[in-house]
């Protein structure tokens, strides 16, 4: 047609779109990163209406129909190349989905948040369910309304599941925590038949600011680049990127326990490797985002356990901790250290547990969450169900609210299936880090030398490059020849615990 | 009208967007403050772009038919009270201004600036005027059209002068130094007779961490709230502000200088006191700005000379400073450090210049500008042109071009017009301290046992509540009975120095 634009044109209009939202994106991720570090305590008001002012010019700009016709215009146009039409495919994906919500209940949402937000801050304080009894409640209520909304195959709750890793649904999930249950109870028997590990030597006093520096180099070994990010400290660890050259980590130092920096480090530092490797030419388009949650979750739990809490990583690092350390670790040797570090006992608070019994943690939740989503599991009295559950799994009686049914802030952010993806980020883990091993001449004993470049190499070529182009179950398949398989795990576990 | 929108719904509608363009503009404030602050390297790219999008995105927002449509409704109508009039008058002020600029302008003052600032660099590295002469000359010719888009009277530097502080104009400041030439001229001579003061001393070593907990008391006593602000480090101290409840300064530190911390502390401590001020119920609108560039520098220089340089301010101070660096000041009395800090000798660099010689320095830049946009003055040899002035104001011999013309970093921004508000700041610094002096019972005194709590109580009551509702000088006029006048500084100078 003379005068209409050609594909270029349009691929490129629609380039220059994504990335001016992404901006936007990216600066309200400024914002909430300021907020968990530097922002002064007066300050809180004033800048949540700045993050709520972006977040509605962001929505704004991603449902434009402008961007929605060339979209519409750009789909399965065979002049694309495979990355570029994959990037308009899930937009216009990602577009359908932002239309359908109505604004009404875009409103209860963020209201019923905020609502439910502050009663569980209240009810955790009082050490109180019943306060935040009535907000979930209403916050269960919406997130139905919000699957008739997004639709679903078989499962209401398949439409939540799917927001935060897509293809994830109730059949896959029951069918891997069956398996968990039949697995890891009888090997969680038998790790409970062994002498208990020393571990008090972990709770002396660590210093904060040798705490700190010890972060710092784990960090820029594993291959962290901190001329393109950068370690602050917050409450809650967490990571953050506005870009690939800007990916930013943060910790918490508590000078009575060891464990609680050191491993945070090395978590933070898979999610900020994941982001740092991202392709930067794809910025604000879906090939230039992460697969998924669970794939995310992968990249930190392979660092922080399979790499980070084995035996070849300590065996560099231990020397030089002890150096760091001499009065507290002088006098514990590498096994010890190891095995105290490795510990498994049921306990009350998921972020708190060990790789076993964790998972027993998100289980509980993702029955929960499919039950109040399905109807089966009433929010009334659910502090008790909870206390049930932990008694059923993992043997331990929940003294109150606050350690037990309060204790996750997700259902107060109305986040409903994101607690399964922590428990596939292990098992995607364990079975990327097994094929690594594989295809890795020598992967152990490089780590065993303090060497982690084979292995963010492996990682920089298989995961890291893709961004969205594979979802979470391709992505596996592609690179260990099968769908995610529990069975790895259990490998891993039973090797390492028995 | 049946149908139509009250006053106060007009009102209020024009409120929510105006704060909404103001939490857009905050936004890229917060980007700003850390690209000086925490950026990592690698991620300055992205954020210029990110600064790029939002900075259009609020011109839109601000240049919206539906706003001027408002502003044009709101405009003169009685039902307002003065404030809400006020805020209308001047945001539709704004908003002509900026419907003005024709976006071909716009792009090509942008495109200069980012030219000329590379430019200057790379001048400054060269030590070389003529590489930044070419960019310069665009940017003078393209702030020459700037002057005829805005219109102005009598001189077109009127224009641009304008843009920084409202109602200054080339006759008053023709007029104003003179003075300063015909006044200090004969004071710096006769301070040239005086013995030189001792200032070795102040170049010793002082600890950093020292330094950083001295700086934090001295924001604190100011009464600056470290509840709705922090201090950061960046390589040129600033103050930033998101909104009255979170105003953040930044220092340097130099540990072979005291003074260069010190009284960037106490400099951005009165820029940060200002914003604090200013009227939290006012954020986005006019009445909740600052005055202007004069009036924020008035605040600034009257906590660092007129108070952080006074013999009273170091009464109560100096046993302080000489308790925490008792090697370097123990043996050094309170009139030698006095004298010291107050040294006044011409120099080649305006940002190490001392209260008096300082506004030569301005002087000179003022001429410069001036003869630049009325064509009196070529951009051809102007290294030349600095250095005579140099030697014709302050006696001074100009070696190289980086500490000559090419030491500030404003033309290489398109800033014509900004630095005589340095100057009118001390000016108005002077009469608001004088009238300060008069109306507040014993004032010296007590800044001479450390409360400025009553000085913070004047400025409070007299300058930082108003925001934009008075112009300067209307604002100088109510404070102090009179317009802007030079004998202030000069009889303050005068009594100080001689």
């Amino acid at each position: 047609m003379p005068g209409s634009k050609s594909t270029a044109e349009q691929y490129a209009a629609y380039k220059l779109k994504m990335q001016k939202i992404a901006d936007v994106k990216n600066a309200i991720a400024v914002l909430g990163w300021d907020q968990e570090t530097y922002l002064p305590e007066k300050g809180a008001g004033f800048r949540g209406q700045q993050i709520t002012t972006l977040s509605t010019i962001a929505h704004e700009l991603f449902t434009s129909p402008e961007l929605g016709s060339l979209l519409h215009d750009l789909h399965n146009n065979p002049e694309l190349d495979a990355v570029q039409q994959k990037n308009i495919h899930l937009s216009l994906e990602d577009y359908d989905k932002n239309k359908k919500y109505p604004a009404t209940l875009v409103a209860e949402l963020s209201e019923a948040t905020n609502q439910a937000y502050h009663a569980w801050i209240k009810a955790r304080k009082a050490n109180d369910y019943n306060l935040f009894e009535p907000a979930l409640a209403r916050m269960v209520e919406l997130k139905k309304q919000e699957t008739a909304v997004l639709g679903y195959n078989d499962h209401p709750y398949n439409a939540l599941l799917n927001e935060y890793e897509k293809g994830a649904n109730v059949e896959m999930l029951d069918t891997i925590f069956a398996e968990v249950k039949t697995a890891l109870s009888p090997l969680l028997e038998d790790i409970a038949k062994q002498t208990p590990a020393q571990r008090d030597f972990l709770h002396l006093h660590f210093d904060r600011d040798k705490q700190w520096k010890l972060g710092i180099d784990l960090l820029k070994e594993m291959g962290y680049d901190m001329n393109a990010g950068r370690q602050d400290i917050s409450e809650h660890p967490f990571t953050t990127s506005f870009n690939p050259l800007d990916v930013r980590v943060t910790t918490r130092i508590d000078e009575n326990d060891f464990s609680n920096m050191t491993w945070s480090c090395i978590h933070e530092g898979g999610h900020a490797l994941y982001e740092q490797g991202l392709p930067t030419e794809q910025y604000g388009l879906p090939c230039g985002e992460a697969a998924s949650l669970g794939i995310h979750e992968s990249q930190s739990r392979l660092w922080e356990n399979n790499v980070g809490r084995s035996l070849n990583y300590w065996k560099f690092q231990y020397p030089r901790i002890q150096a760091l350390f001499p009065e507290q670790l002088g006098n514990v040797s590498l096994q010890q250290f190891y095995k105290a570090i490795n510990h498994v006992q049921p306990s009350l608070i998921r972020t708190e547990a060990d790789e076993i019994t964790y998972h027993f943690h998100i289980m509980i939740r993702y029955e929960i969450e499919k039950g109040l989503i399905d109807g089966s599991i009433s929010t009334k009295d659910l502090n008790k169900t909870w206390n049930d559950y932990y008694r059923q799994y993992l043997h331990v009686e929940v003294p109150n609210d606050t350690q037990g049914v309060l204790q996750d802030i997700h259902w107060s952010h109305g986040s409903f299936g994101y607690f399964p993806t922590y428990s596939l980020g292990s098992f995607y883990a364990a079975q990327f880090f097994t094929t690594a091993q594989k295809q890795v001449p020598d992967l152990d004993a490089s780590i065993a030398i303090g060497n982690y470049q084979p292995l963010l190499d492996w990682l920089r070529n298989n995961i890291h490059p893709f961004g969205r182009f594979y979802t979470s179950n391709e992505l596996c398949k592609k690179i260990t020849g099968n769908p995610l398989q529990f069975s790895y795990f259990l490998d891993y576990a039973a090797g390492k615990f028995l």
